[in-house]
């Protein structure tokens, strides 16, 4: 992780961009211009063989599905639909029955949401492990789309569903992606700011604050833990893949009166003016190194 | 490539499609719907340490190179133009010089054709090696788009530049993809078919016969090949990255005489009605089962 965020550190600033490109890298997803007010969203994620999931444990199609729900995941966190994916596997080690079952996982997983494999690619891997990455497209109207930038000072803090123990629990193999709970934030105008939760939910609230150039507060008493959950690993476990986003004040009284999603939602915190940070609700830094530009 | 294209067989019928989809999974990039007469261009392509290049004789920066060239390739086989690449690195045993490097080296050579990196995920792998995959999206104006699908019995079968030895070259390193010369072709109406040359000619060939439902008789002594290949090795070696395209015969006076750029054009065969399959001059198939359904 650490490494990843030093390379993208130097990267990210001399990546080339173009005049269609609406939203660069940095946020869930790219946009993209398209036309008629609509962007074109898309995002790329990988799951490799015993970092994402257990080699031996796990069957194919559940890895499959894994890879098509995070990329799923992103298109949620812009409130956008999902259109189209490309799927690219390199297998060492695998029959051919095992990258078909993983291919139909990710391809079932995407049909329930009307998305629709348009390319892909298959390659071997010299030794043993795999690697698969998905492309997800997506589109959602240009004005509605909800950046990690948008949270202004008062905003309230909101999280749909559960966190913590997601690894132990299974859900990291078996989730909803918040498609139907993003779209109804975006349609509705009820978010100023959000992103999925996947690294764990002081991360990705950092990324929040940093990318709206304020700070956070939330109170660990009030987050909604996943069964088998600590308070701790509720902060930081990580693969929730849950909505994170900030709601206007005037906004909180409808859209807790027009939430008739099954899920859960639950408000966590406030955002403050004041340096990027993420604080509990004593005012202390509950980030490993205070402030952000933290390194986890 | 025999298991790619058994589980091929399985899985393509079984990919779910949706409205959106122009053109689906099987030509060189997937075609989807956009708006005043353009479609949006996807295909994703990987390279793997020492399948694609030798991981300790190839700088990252070639690698990377050779990454985004194979799909710009595939983009230029469309007639299109490429505007946006999606980078996913997963690399084992690599400092972050290495991943870098390989990312700079892919960015940069997109950078040359107007191409924006506007999004990536970079992950660990458990051991040695690296796989990385490029989501390339282009456009093309639907009406010139060149599919695999559009020759017709009398049509002149064309290729770009030379063919064989690539590997032994390193022109599968340092190649020119032919996006000048594609949409050359698709502007002008010169084509009725295209595709880019990657898996040797013969392969390619076949996969133009079958598409179009007829079959192509080649003159190997036609071949035009690169220094240091054999007849045999411009057939079949790959990695060349040029365009092979019909040209109807009342289009070819009119190409010939207004090909101006540097690149190399080769009139190498003719398309026939008959079964999809590959002949040589005498009548001969060139591909070792005989007929199309080949397995290589």
């Amino acid at each position: 992780m650490l490494e990843e965020l030093n390379i993208l550190r130097q990267l990210l600033p001399s990546l080339p961009q173009n005049a269609g490109v609406v939203i660069g890298p940095g946020d869930d997803c790219a946009a993209l211009a398209w036309t008629g007010g609509r962007v074109l969203l898309a995002a790329v994620d990988q799951v490799v063989g015993d970092v994402h999931y257990h080699r031996d444990a796990t069957p194919p199609e559940a890895a499959g599905r894994k890879l098509m729900c995070r990329n799923l995941s992103d298109i949620a966190a812009m409130g956008g639909v999902p259109r189209w994916a490309l799927l690219a596997v390199a297998a060492g080690g695998r029959g051919p029955d095992w990258v078909l079952a993983f291919c139909r996982g990710a391809a079932g997983a995407g049909a329930r949401y009307g998305v629709a494999v348009v390319g892909g690619d298959l390659a071997g891997f010299p030794g043993e492990g795999e690697v698969a990455s998905l492309t997800i497209l997506g589109e959602v109207e240009e004005k509605k789309i909800l950046l990690r930038g948008g949270a202004k000072p008062g905003d309230a803090l909101y999280v749909t569903g559960t966190l913590g123990n997601s690894l132990a629990s299974g859900h990291h193999l078996d989730f909803e992606p918040r498609l139907e709970e993003g779209k109804f934030l975006a349609d509705n105008g009820f978010a100023s700011a959000m992103l999925d939760v996947s690294d764990g939910l002081l991360l990705d609230a950092a990324r929040l604050a940093e990318a709206s150039r304020l700070r956070l507060r939330i109170d660990p008493g009030m987050l909604p833990l996943r069964a088998g959950a600590t308070r701790e690993g509720a902060l930081s476990d990580g693969e929730d893949y849950e909505l994170l986003f900030t709601v206007p004040a005037e906004q909180e009284a409808r859209l807790v009166r027009n939430w008739k999603l099954t899920t859960k939602l639950t408000r966590i915190g406030v955002a403050e003016a004041g340096t990027p940070d993420v604080l509990d609700s004593s005012g202390k830094s509950l980030l490993s190194g205070g402030k952000c530009g933290y390194e986890h």
